[in-house]
């Protein structure tokens, strides 16, 4: 039972092996070689040992020419640590992450260790079920400019965008308790206004309303939220703690899909030389912990994450595990001219999420919503987007906008 | 009422005025001039507002030597977020952070947000009551190597550091709950140990248990430890999250000092480009949400913090301001020698803290603390360390050692 971790580090070829050791030692038991054999015998299923060692030889430091990056590996016996996210980070990137140039790529989990985890509680298939949505990508889009806005602004934008036929709309994160627009408030209004969007369509869309607040607070809020009928929360993850997510998603009087929201959580995550790998922070972790959507920058927006990166992240979010699996929610940038992109990088067991891509449309959200639909429909069936536009209006539009 | 954020960003010379404009507005009303006039009026108090920006024209990026620093300060009405910091750092630095190359160097509390933030609990001035120690910088030591280890083990090094005459001795870190060394044992064994200290010597010393788990479960673990008469409690808090620290500072049912470790918080930090400046981080959000102490990494070791950064941080867990002072513990690499350089870099009001500086030490721990309190005394006496060596023989020995 061990956790291995994976880090990039720098430094001079050759010089890995005694930076590896010193890691493996540091981390865990402190010293080895000078201990009496008996104190060996002792500390050794505690001590800390060196995987591998992957030098890259024509990977220079992007600033220092005279040094080149390597892939260390490092296993933990999980002995050392209790099986919870704050002891697995402390114990493998703790002191580390002040040490120098380091970051921290993977983890891989042993089975044992992995079993202390949730994962989701429902996952792609069980979310699928709820909507009856099995054969396509899901549609999403958020809520815009409504901080100062009244509760009847939110029913009417929501009421616009469920009419386009999106399948989830998520609060913005930045909408916090307010009295305007309160909570408990967004959720009895939201339930009120997607019923009656249904009764006259039969499209079900769900809400995902942002569930903020003190730590402690967040479960009795969660509770009430279930108890009112809220579809899903979504939850700022990062600038709570992963753990928060996960003692939510592992309490049985909650039992509501939970949305990551990837805010803060560049901080960690975007230096190429320090800090977190996305698809480890976004991705596996994210998933461990529980979420049923984790949403993380697209690869094609102006602010973008890189492609190999991107599309890493939806993978460990979607492989084989012991774990359900999470639905990746590429964001930011997304209009429906990228609809057959997003499905050959993601698959259908995604969600395609837009904020400007469905608001911005020239006959507004409905358009917006309906548009994407359209592209999501002709690039399954093996229609063009070129082709398609002939028999679809809103399509038309959105791809005269965007291009 | 209101929070400033101060970023650094890289642009080309005058293209910050917009940059700053397009923060200000989409993290919180999303647009501005395409609205109606009167729902620019209704919307005023929300917007988010330039204060300044400033073009360092002669700083240029690390590696696109086509663009230069700026500084860039956006007030954020506090009517758009809850009192917490999750909705703060959200806030100010949620999408933000994954939006390229910008740092959160600062954040100006106004006095009423400010005043919804409980800062240390005690405070130098009451922790220095405790120990009746008024007039030198405290003198903290650090467990080594006790993974694996047994109590008898850990209540001898205890027993060792106390005999040396420090003021504090911390868990490690990376010791979480465990079968050998259970956290209430390691109280209980550990207020013996200190107990007998006292009796032989008079001296007091303090121990700060590792508080570790799962965060739901922190706030009856640290109640149990008040109960069974720990001294202070240690807490990764960055593998956590600050309003997880807060929380427990507020709690009256607890009431001990809280030691914030650093650990994972080199992950936020350590980037030049990207994540939270140390000083804010470490030092400010640490001491607001209610850290008696702060560890950070030392600017004198292997692995430092540049010297500005780590005076910087000292200055704002002491600084004049509505909450409580922290003390400050700069960490890493230090050694007796070192004395001097502290007192003069973070004054008296800190904690001198050691691992290797005090085990290494040719007479052991015991030796180790008494030379770092030979140190003290002779330079508050205004008389060197290499004049002092004269009649200190544990600190003769140190400084052979270490210089």
């Amino acid at each position: 039972m061990s956790i291995v971790a994976l880090y990039q580090v720098y430094g001079k070829s050759g010089s890995f092996e005694k930076k590896a050791e010193g890691i493996a030692l540091g981390l865990t038991i402190g010293s080895w070689t000078d201990l009496p054999l008996l104190e060996q015998e002792q500390l050794k299923k505690h001590k800390g040992i060196v995987v591998s060692i992957r030098e890259f030889q024509h990977i220079q430091h992007p600033l220092k020419t005279d040094l080149i990056k390597a892939e260390i590996k490092i296993s933990y016996p999980s002995i050392n640590f209790s099986p919870d996210i704050p002891a697995i980070l402390t114990t493998v990137f703790g002191k580390l992450s002040l040490d120098g140039e380091v970051k921290l790529l993977d983890l891989e989990f042993s089975p044992e260790l992995l079993a202390k985890f949730p994962g989701p509680r429902f996952g792609i298939e069980s979310i699928r079920k709820v909507l009856e949505v099995h054969n396509r990508p899901l549609i999403m889009s958020i809520f815009k400019g409504v901080i100062g806005r009244d509760i009847d602004y939110l029913a009417e934008q929501l009421r616009e965008q469920a009419l386009g036929g999106v399948d989830f709309v998520k609060d913005d994160e930045i909408l916090f308790e307010n009295p305007l627009t309160p909570f408990e408030k967004r959720i009895t209004t939201g339930q009120k206004v997607l019923r009656q969007v249904y009764e006259e369509t039969g499209h079900r869309t769900l809400y995902a309303v942002n569930l903020s607040g003190r730590t402690s607070e967040l479960r009795t809020k969660a509770i009430r939220a279930k108890e009112l009928g809220a579809d899903a929360l979504l939850l700022n993850v990062h600038a709570y703690g992963l753990d928060v997510l996960q003692e939510l998603v592992e309490d049985n009087n909650i039992q509501l899909p939970f949305m990551a929201h990837p805010a803060y959580s560049g901080a960690f995550t975007s230096s190429p030389i320090y800090g977190v790998a996305s698809p480890l922070l976004l991705g596996k972790l994210t998933r461990y912990a529980g979420a049923d959507f984790s949403l993380f920058p697209s690869p094609y927006g102006s602010v973008a994450l890189e492609k190999t990166v991107a599309l890493s992240l939806g993978e460990e979010l979607t492989k084989t595990s012991a774990v359900k699996r999470t639905f990746p929610v590429p964001s930011a940038g997304i209009h429906p001219s990228l609809v057959p992109q997003l499905i050959e990088d993601y698959g259908i067991d995604s969600i395609i999420n837009a904020g400007g891509g469905v608001h911005g449309h020239p006959d507004g959200a409905i358009g917006g919503g309906l548009a994407f639909r359209q592209a999501v429909t002709a690039t399954l069936d093996g229609i063009s987007l070129v082709e398609a536009v002939k028999q679809h209006e809103a399509l038309k539009k959105a791809i005269e906008l965007w291009g």
